[in-house]
């Protein structure tokens, strides 16, 4: 999407490759929304280092990295000899994957790349190959947020306020991102609409990265303390809420999604507000049986304990290292820190993916055209 | 309550009065929960200022030190001249006023000291009337808030998880506090329970009083994101809410508090949760008609797009000159900031008055001894 910086306008994704240097291109997310930066990684290990130290974030574009660091790996390779070239790319896949052993995207990402390179009989085939697919895996995965984008911009209509949680926008796919898709498509068709965005305590990503894409896209937002938004529902201040998703139960229509989204859909059912759910067919899980199994991750109190940001009257530009974490609660309080929360399907009207928007508990259903693996030709299982 | 300074633990009042220096000693509040001061205001001025500039804040605490602030006037007044009296007290009742012109308590315990003075036939005589009339208002509100505690301790079983938002806490009143005071009570009482404190933002009043009153009271507690509150009641984690009230209209039971209040009912109400108001009579308003009709403050949004906080690294005690105001929020964005938020009684399972729990329909058919003043003495109004 757009980003301005110096006063000029540019087109931008979070990854692309740079094929003459054999280099993988990063926006620095760490430094948003205070700064803006691409960073050149110029060797796969860098790559893998870009990963691991949070540089990129988010499904899509940890994907789209890992495919191309795999392809910068293979394209660094030196000679002929078709063995030597497997353990190289073998060494690279192991240093990628283990950049973020918890991700699947990385995993499926390169796993992509390396069926593709398969079809090649030489070094030089391969490494082709091997570019070709992780290019094709990122503009699939734009197209896929695109296609969500399509479907979604029918809940948008002229003047409506619209509330969203977390970051499900482009900064966490290569491009166009969930959430934000039905918006950046309604900007398109030039329908006016609010967006107030949720800070999304602890890590605020609402207030950080949300609200800079929202801003760099010249699209009418607000940020908002978490406790606000039943106010503002109360009051018919918000028409529409889209949130993204980490992973979605393709068996039950339960969804996780960032700390709190639980509970603004608890809120939006009080209020008769529809509750979409935006999501990429790579974050739907067809084995797990109830979202009490889906394993909730209890992250660090620093967290909660304090807050990250840049002294108050450095207004635009800062440097990186004013960006401090400090501490807000008493000292000698401890904290609880749940990552994630589950949205039970009877609070969701529905989930907005690249192929139509169903009901939660339709994607079981749907199973064979949403990517289910175990599908046979049929459509049983 | 308990404070515990250099390993020593004495008891503490937010606001008392020294007689022989004719002196206000406040607890610096704005240094909490990072450092722990007593101010003292040796002059009525200086007692309008620690009003006006926060260093006490609070219903109770203010009403207390306005109170204490009108005696310490009238006592600094030197003759036996009753009317150049009666302009010097009404001088610093307009200077007491004034420190917080929107506040009703002020004005409530300054009436309430005007009044008993008038018994007096001398200077010297309505010089003592006044300290004994401020006494008596901040001994009142400690017993209040005492029996506050007393009805409401029946609600704590030994074992619970109690979720509390933002400070209503001793440090918003003279003494023990609302929504703490069946917590303080209980733990005398040798109840074992856990409390969550919602970190409570914008302003983080729970992550930084309350959590600081619980630690310096040994309370088992953890401050939470105000996002995780459903999450722990959807897994069971939550067996009891206790809030306070900033203005609880008597005719229709709605209760008005700190914003992200009715999400937490909301919540509650969801899973079966009792959810109860501690409320001192001053906050119960009578006339209002409509939860609508109540004016919802929009605060500046520097306090959504910020946090106020100590370097992370500084565990224990900090100096004042390091507490820093922190842009955490996207630069170029802006963001709505109501302060507060209106909570219907269908959410409500009781109010806990000094006089007893409620449900909050039971307001008025209960107001004259609620201290409603326009009850006859049949009881009609």
């Amino acid at each position: 999407m757009n980003v301005t910086v110096h006063g000029r306008t540019r087109h931008c994704r979070t990854v692309t490759f740079d094929r003459a240097r054999n280099t993988v291109l990063l926006i620095e997310q760490r430094l948003l929304p205070h700064e803006f930066k691409i960073v050149a990684a110029r060797h796969f290990r860098e790559t893998a280092d870009a990963i691991r130290d949070m540089i990129v974030r988010g499904a899509g574009a940890i994907g789209a990295t890992a495919a191309y660091g795999l392809a910068q790996g293979a394209l660094a390779f030196r000679g002929g000899d078709l063995r030597k070239f497997q353990r190289q790319v073998d060494t690279v896949y192991q240093t990628l994957k283990a950049a973020r052993p918890t991700a699947v995207d990385p995993v499926n990402a390169m796993n992509d790349v390396c069926a593709a390179m398969r079809a090649g009989k030489t070094v030089g085939e391969r490494q082709k190959l091997a570019l070709v697919a992780a290019e094709e895996f990122a503009d699939e995965d734009v197209r896929h947020c695109e296609a969500i984008g399509r479907h979604g911009v029918k809940l948008i209509r002229d003047g409506m306020k619209i509330l969203t949680h977390c970051n499900a926008g482009w900064l966490a796919f290569v491009d166009v991102g969930t959430a934000t898709a039905p918006m950046y498509a309604a900007q398109m068709q030039g329908k006016k609409f609010h967006v107030f965005c949720d800070e999304t305590r602890p890590r605020s990503q609402g207030a950080t990265l949300t609200a800079w894409e929202l801003a760099q896209q010249n699209i009418s937002h607000q940020v908002i303390a978490d406790n606000a938004a039943g106010h503002l529902m109360q009051r018919g201040e918000i028409d529409l809420v889209i949130v993204g998703s980490d992973r979605t139960l393709g068996r039950t229509g339960e969804v996780t999604n960032k700390i709190g989204t639980y509970t603004k859909a608890v809120l939006a059912k009080r209020h008769g507000i529809p509750f979409y759910v935006a999501i990429p067919l790579s974050t739907i899980d067809w084995h797990l049986k109830s979202g009490f199994a889906i394993p909730i991750e209890e992250r660090h109190e620093c967290e909660v304990l304090g807050a990250w940001g840049v002294p108050m009257n450095s207004k635009f530009k800062i440097q990186n290292s004013e960006l401090r974490h400090v501490r807000v609660a008493n000292p000698t309080s401890g904290a609880r820190n749940p990552g994630f929360d589950v949205t039970p399907p009877e609070l969701i009207t529905g989930i907005i993916t690249p192929m139509g928007i169903f009901k939660p508990k339709e994607l079981w259903k749907r199973r064979c055209e949403l990517g289910f693996g175990g599908c046979g030709p049929s459509g049983e299982t």
